[in-house]
C-alpha cells in the first residue's frame, strides 16, 4: 500500500444521482457565525502530505518532518541534557520524562541526564531545588503514575538567570514540557542563549490538556482527559436522573478552546448541553439558554450540562485583567454564575430543580496516561530527543495530520487552536445533544 | 488560527549548526528492508490538506470530503434504512449502530430504520433471522455494551438473494459495518443493485480491529484493543517476573498488519520482543530469535513477547490455502510453534524457562469502546448516514490525515494497510524493546 | 470442612516463649479515648456463630437468620410488590432493583412488580409521579448503570397518605432501599399498616454509603465508594507532589462515621492524615493538626489529607441545628474551614503551600457497583424478597459476621455504627499514615 | 453502638402471620446433596463473637485473636526478618510485601528486612538466588503492580536445608505468603526449627486465589479475581450474543472450590450455567448438562458457561495421580472435554453452535489488587508481623467472621474450604442462572 492509487479511480465516487431534496439538517448553507455548514462534493482531502524533495516545494506551506537525523550536532558521550516539566498537571508527563530519558540513554548513549525540579523555578538556584540525576531505576515505573516525578510550577524566571545556571552546569540540551507560557519562556531562553552565542539546544514537548496548541492535534493527555471527563459526565447523568427535575452541571477544562467539553460530550452521549468558549452564550430571553433548558426540564425532567470553564466570559462585561503565574488571564467563574442563575430561574418559573454541581479538574488531570496517550507521549519525547541531538533549537514537536513535525516556537507562541463551529466535531456535538446551534435571538 | 502562517516563518527551523556527528542509532542510511531509516531535513509535511475549488486540483491525489450535503437524494420521510454488522466482534459496533440510528432518526427524520440480524446471513430470508425494528428505547444504552446488538456472522450471501430481499422489503439504504470481506460483499451488492437499476445506496463503515484498511487510520475499536492488549502485556510481564526465568508470550491479533502488537508494545513499555507479520522471523542461528532471546534470559532472567498472529508464517513453508467463511486464509499457528520451540531450545541449552502462553483475542475484541473509540464511532456512523442520504453508494467512510472522506469500495477491496518498517512507529518499537532490527544473518 | 476442629487443637497456638520485650508501638496498654490498644492472647473469636435449635439459646444475643422459608405468607400469583429507592445515590441501587425483581418474578412467580418513582414522594399521588411497571426488558441492563432507574428523593411523607395509596393500589409488599431516614419512614409506615390491621409487609434493604448502619457491615456500595475514593486520593497525591509544598486535601463522605476515609486511606497508602468524625480534631497548639502538618511539609514537602465531612464539627462551637429533607443535621463545612486555616497558617509561619482542594462526593456515589458490591446487592435484594414473601415486616436485612440476618427496624432506627478508635482498622490507619494517635495536648 | 441491644428486642421479628403457603422455590425441604434448603425461623446468628475472659470459654470453639501484643518476644532493633512469596501469582502479593515491610520498619523499628527470591527456592543457597535487602525506595510503589517483587516458585525444599540457611544468616522471623503447599512447607520448617531448639518464628499469610483455605474468608486477591472474571464473563456474553447460536465457555480457576466461578457468576448476572467442583457434573441423558444446554440454545439462541477448572473431574474415570511441583494433583482438562462434547452434541442434534472458548487464568491472577484487596492485604501483613514479633510460630493469619485470628498451621494443612451447595451463595447462583439444581437423573 505504499503507492497511492491513481487519481481517476479515487476521484470517481458513485452516486445514485441528484434528486435535489433539501436537507432537513439545521445547518447553514454557507458559513455563518456559530453554525456548521454543509459540505460540497468538490471539497477534497489530499492523500499524500509528505514532500520528499526540494522541487516539490511551493505546493503550500509545510513543516520540517521530525525524526532521527543521520548526523548529529552533539557528541552523545559528552552531552549533558536536562528535562523540565512546567505548568499544571497533565496525564502523561511521567511517560514523556521516561521515554526522553530512555531514548537519550539507551539509544543515543547520553550519560548525563538530569531532571529539573518544579518547572523553571528549578533553573533558578536561589529557589533551592537542585536538579535530580535521572537513572533507569528512578524512571522505571513512573509511567504508571499520574503527576510528574520532577514536580512542576507556574511562573517565569529571568532568562538570564536560567542561562547562567545552564552554562555553569554545562548543559547542552534542555527539553521543556509545557504549554503556551512554557513555550514563551523557552523561546526567551533560546533567544538569550543565541545572544550569548552559546550552543545549548532548547526543544519543547507541547503540553496542553485543552488541546489548544496550534499544529499539535491531539496533544498528549487529551485522550485520557476526555475519557475521565466522560466518566464524570456519566456520573452527572446518574445524578440528574436520580432526583426529581435533576440537573447535572459539570465544569470542565477549556479556557479558550472547548475540545474537552465537546469530545467528552460525544464520548458520553448523555449530555444535553455543551457550552464552549467559542460560542457566544446568551442566558436570557425566549431563545436564551435558561429558557431552552427550562423547556427541556418540563419535557424530559432531567438534563446534563458540560460546561467549559472559558465559556460565557462575555456575560461578565469587561474582559478579566488579572493574570496568574503562568500569564493566563484569570477567568470569571461561569460555573458559579450558571449554577445560581439556573436555580433562580427555575425557582421563579418552575419546575424547582435539583442541581448537582461538579468541578472535577484536579481529578481529570492527575491520572496516569491511558494507552492512547502512553503511545503519543513516547513519540513526542523521542522526537524531541532526535531534534535536540541534531542541534535543532527553539522548536516544539508538532503533530499535524498524523505526522510529527518541527514547529518553530515563534510560530505558535501566543496562538491558540480553537474549535471551529463549522467543523465535523461541533456538528456532531449539536447532533448528539440536540441543542440549538445558537442561543439567543436569531441573527 | 484559521489562517496558516506564511511559508517563510514556518520553513525556517533554528539549528545550532551542523557538527556532522554520526548518529549512533542503528538505522539504515537509506531505505533497506526491515530497517527504519533516518529522516532528512528536507522532508516536509503539508499544513493544509483540504482543497476547496476545482482549480486546485492536480496537486496530487485526493478524496472527496465526507459530511452532510445541502441536497439529498432520498426524501427522509419516505426512506427505509438497514444497518448490518458483519465479521468478528470489534469494540464500538454498538456505538456505530446507535449513532447511525440517532442521526437518521433525529436529524434526518427517517422513520423506518431496521437492524439486519447476524450479518449478511440476515439478508437471506431462508436463514430465518428477520430484521428487527430499531427504536430509541432499543438503542438507548447499547453503547455501554461490547459486542453487537444485531449479532454478526462471517460468510458471503449471493448478491442476487440479498438484492431480492432488499427490493422486496423496499429498503433505500444499506449501511454495512465490516472489514475487507464485508466490503467485498457490499461492493458485489452495490454492483448487483446497479445492474438492476435500483436506487439503493450501499455505504460502508470500515471495521478492522487490526487497523489494516487503507485510508482508515485509526479505525474504530483499535484504541480500545490496544488499551486492553496493553493490560494483558502488563499481566504477562508480572507473570514473567514472577517465576525464575519466566517468559510471557502473548499472541495478539494482527493477521497481515502488526499494528496492535506494535502499539500495545509502545503503550506497555514492558515488552522485549514485538513480532509482526511485516518482518521476516528467523528462529534459528546465532542471530536468530531463539538465541537472542536466550541471551536476554541469561542476562535479565525474564522476557515478554508480543506476537501478532500473522507473524512468522514463512516458517511453515508453503502459504496456507484454506480459507474461513469470511474469505480469510487460515493462518498457521505461530503461537503454538513458538511456544514449543522456545521451551525446547532453552531446555537444550539452558536456562530452563517458565513460559506462560496467553491468547486473549476474545477478551480484547468484545469489550465496550473506550472514550477515544466512542468518539470515532460516532463520527464514522454519522458520516455514513450523510453519504447515504446524499445518494453516495459503493463507498466506505475513510479517515485519512485526520479527515473523514469518501473512499470508493473498489479502491480498497483486497488491499491491506501494513506497518512500514521504516516508519516512526516501528522505530519507536525498536527503541522501546531494544530488540534487533532484524533477526537472522545480516543481509 | 463442615465440621469445625476440636477446641484442643485450635486453642493451642505455638509461641517461642515470652521474652517480655515491651512493644514500641504507640498504643495504649488499656482502652483509652482515641488510642488503639494492644490485644491480649486471651481474647478469642468464636468459630461457629450459627445456632440451629432452641436449646442453644441463651448463649448471647442473636438475630434471626435470613433466607428463603419453606412456607410463605403470600400467594405469589396474587402478590403485588413495590420497590422504592430513597435518599442519596449509592453504587448498586440498580442491582438491588434488578435482583429483587428477578427473584420475585422468576423464582417466586410474582407477576405484579412496580417501581415507585422518586422515593417516598412517589407514594403520595399528589406529587404526580405514578409507579412504573417493572419488566424483564426494563431491568435487563440496569446493573451496569450508576444511579437508580426509579429516581430517588429525600424527605418524609405522611404514613397515612402512603398507606392510603398502598391500600388503594392493593400492594402486598413494599421493599424500601434507603438509610436511617428511610428506615424511620418505613417503620412509621409499618406501624400505620399494623394500626389499620392491613396485611402489607414492609422490608428494608439498608443503604448507606458511609457504612454506618448497625448490623450491616459492609453495606452495599461501600466497596465501590472506597475504590473510587482511593483513585481520588491517588490523584491528590499526584497533585501534592506536582507542585512545591503541595497539599492535596480531599473531602470525602462520612457524616458520623469515618469508614470511607479510613478504608480509602488504607487502600491508597498515599495518605498522610486521615481525619474522621470519631476523633476530636484540634487545630491549634504545638501538637495541634496545623503544626504537625507544618512540620511534615518542611520535612517531606508534600502532604495528602483524607477528610471525612463529619470530622471536626466540634471546632464550630455549638451543634448545628438545621436539618435537611432526610432529617440529617446540616454539617458545618469543615473542608472550607481547613482549607482556609491551612493556607493562612502556612503563609504566616512558612512554608507557603500549594493547596488543591477536591470534593468528589457526586462522582463517588453515582458510579456503577463494582464486582464486590454487585454480589452483595444481589444477596441483599434476594433476602429482602424472601423475608417479605414469608410475611416478615418492619425488618431490614442485616449482614453481620458474614451472615445475612433479619434486624428489626426499631433496633437500628436512630443508631449509627461508628469506627472504633481501638479497632484493627484504625490501628492500621495510624500505622499507614504515620499520623499521631491524637492531636492536641496529651491527656 | 458498642453495647449490643438486649435479646428481647432483637429476638422479636414482626411477621404478618403464617399463611402456610408452600414456597415455589425449587429447594430441598431438608438438606439433600446438591440442593440448597430452606431456612428455619429458628436458625439464629450470634451478635457478639468475641470472648474477652477465661470464664467465657467453653461456649464453643474459638481462635486466638490476632493483633499487636503489649509484650514482644523479639527485640526489634536486633531482629532480622525474611519475607517469601510462594506458588502461583495472586493479586496483592506486592501489597503484602510492602505492608509487612512498613509495619516491621516504621512501626516496630526492625532494620534488617530481607526478601527471599523465587519462593522456597531462594532458601536453598544452591539455587543461586540470594535474598534482596528491602528498603523504602524498593517497596515504595510496588502495590500498584501485579505479580511479586520477589518472584515466586512452586515446589518444596528440604526443611533441613532451609533451617541451615536461616540459622547461618541469623534470621529471627520468616513470613511466608502462600497456599496449602506453602503452609505445609512452613509447618515442616517450623517443626525442624523446634527440633533444633532454634528461636525462629514462622508465620504464614494465607494466599489462595480460589478462596479455599479454611478460616480465611475472603482471602486476599479473591475480590480482584472475581472482578476480573466478571469482566471476562461479560466478554463471553458479548461473544455469545454476537454470533448465531453463540456459546461463551470460560474456564476459570477453582481446583477444589468453585468460589470464583460462583461469585463471578453473581457479579456478572450474564451467566447461564455455573459448573463447580462441588457439584457432580452429568453430561449425557435427557436431564444431563448437554441436553439442558441444547434446550436453552433452541430457546434463547445463546449461552454463557462459567466453568471452574476442577469441575467434572469424575467424568474422567479414575482420579488423576500426577502431581505438580506444589503437590497439587494435575487436573484433567474439563475445558477441552466440554468444548469438544458441546460442539459434537449440537452438531448431531442441532443447532450448530458457535463456541468461543476462553481460558483467562493468567490475566486474572497477575493484575494489581483492587481497593478491597489492598485493604485486606494491609491487614493480613500487619497481623502477621504482630504475631511474629510476639513469638507466635507455626500459625497463619486467619480471617473468620470478619475478625483476624491466629490459626495453627496444623489445623488447616491439607484442608480445603469448599462451597456448600446449601449455602446462600449457591442458592443465589441457581437463582441468577436459572440452571437446574442438579444435572442427571433425579435421585
Amino acid at each position: 500500500m505504499n503507492d497511492h492509487p491513481s487519481g481517476e479511480e479515487v476521484n470517481r465516487v458513485d452516486c445514485l444521482g441528484t434528486a435535489g431534496v433539501p436537507s432537513p439538517l439545521r445547518l447553514a448553507p454557507k458559513y455563518r457565525e456559530g453554525m456548521p455548514s454543509f459540505v460540497s462534493d468538490k471539497t477534497r482531502i489530499l492523500l499524500n502530505i509528505e514532500l520528499r524533495s526540494d522541487e516539490e516545494f511551493g505546493r503550500g506551506e509545510s513543516f520540517e518532518k521530525a525524526g532521527p537525523r543521520a548526523e548529529l550536532y552533539f557528541q552523545p558521550a559528552q552531552t549533558k541534557a536536562a528535562i523540565v516539566t512546567c505548568g499544571g498537571l497533565c496525564p502523561g508527563l511521567n511517560n514523556v520524562i521516561r521515554s526522553a530519558f530512555l531514548e537519550l540513554y539507551h539509544n543515543y548513549g547520553v550519560q548525563q541526564i538530569w531532571g529539573i525540579r518544579y518547572g523553571y523555578a528549578g533553573l533558578d538556584p536561589r529557589n533551592g531545588f537542585p536538579p535530580v540525576r535521572l537513572t533507569e531505576e528512578l524512571v522505571d515505573a513512573i509511567h504508571n503514575d499520574g503527576g510528574t516525578l520532577l514536580g512542576s510550577s507556574r511562573g517565569r524566571v529571568d532568562p538570564a538567570i536560567m542561562v547562567d545556571f545552564l552554562a555553569q552546569e554545562k548543559f547542552d540540551i534542555v527539553l521543556t514540557v509545557g504549554g503556551d507560557g512554557t513555550t514563551r519562556g523557552a523561546l526567551a531562553l533560546a533567544e538569550e542563549i543565541q545572544r550569548r552565542q552559546l550552543k545549548i539546544a532548547v526543544v519543547g514537548v507541547p503540553k496542553t490538556i485543552d488541546n489548544d496548541i496550534p499544529y499539535v492535534d491531539p496533544s498528549f493527555g487529551f485522550a485520557t482527559a476526555v475519557a475521565r471527563a466522560r466518566d464524570i459526565l456519566d456520573s452527572a447523568h446518574a445524578e440528574a436522573k436520580g432526583a426529581p427535575y435533576g440537573i447535572g452541571l459539570v465544569k470542565l477544562m477549556g479556557r479558550e478552546a472547548g475540545f474537552i467539553a465537546a469530545c467528552a460530550t460525544l464520548a458520553s452521549q448523555q449530555v444535553n448541553f455543551c457550552l464552549v468558549p467559542e460560542q457566544r452564550l446568551v442566558l436570557e430571553g425566549d431563545r436564551g439558554f435558561l429558557e431552552v433548558l427550562r423547556r427541556r426540564m418540563l419535557d424530559r425532567k432531567h438534563a446534563v450540562i458540560a460546561l467549559a470553564e472559558g465559556a460565557g466570559q462575555e456575560l461578565f462585561g469587561e474582559t478579566p485583567k488579572e493574570v496568574d503565574a503562568s500569564g493566563n488571564v484569570k477567568l470569571h467563574d461561569i460555573g458559579a454564575l450558571l449554577r445560581t442563575r439556573i436555580v433562580e430561574y427555575m425557582a421563579e418559573r418552575g419546575p424547582k430543580v435539583n442541581l448537582k454541581y461538579i468541578e472535577p479538574s484536579y481529578y481529570i488531570r492527575s491520572v496516569p496516561a491511558n494507552a492512547t496517550d502512553a503511545l503519543l507521549c513516547d513519540s513526542f519525547a523521542r522526537h524531541a530527543v532526535h531534534a535536540a541531538m541534531a542541534g535543532k533549537t527553539a522548536v516544539i514537536i508538532g503533530y499535524w495530520n498524523n505526522k510529527f513535525v518541527h514547529v518553530p516556537m515563534r510560530t505558535v507562541v501566543g496562538q491558540k487552536r480553537r474549535l471551529h463551529l463549522h467543523s465535523d466535531l461541533w456538528r456532531s456535538v449539536l447532533a448528539t445533544t440536540g441543542q440549538p446551534s445558537t442561543f439567543g435571538p436569531l441573527g
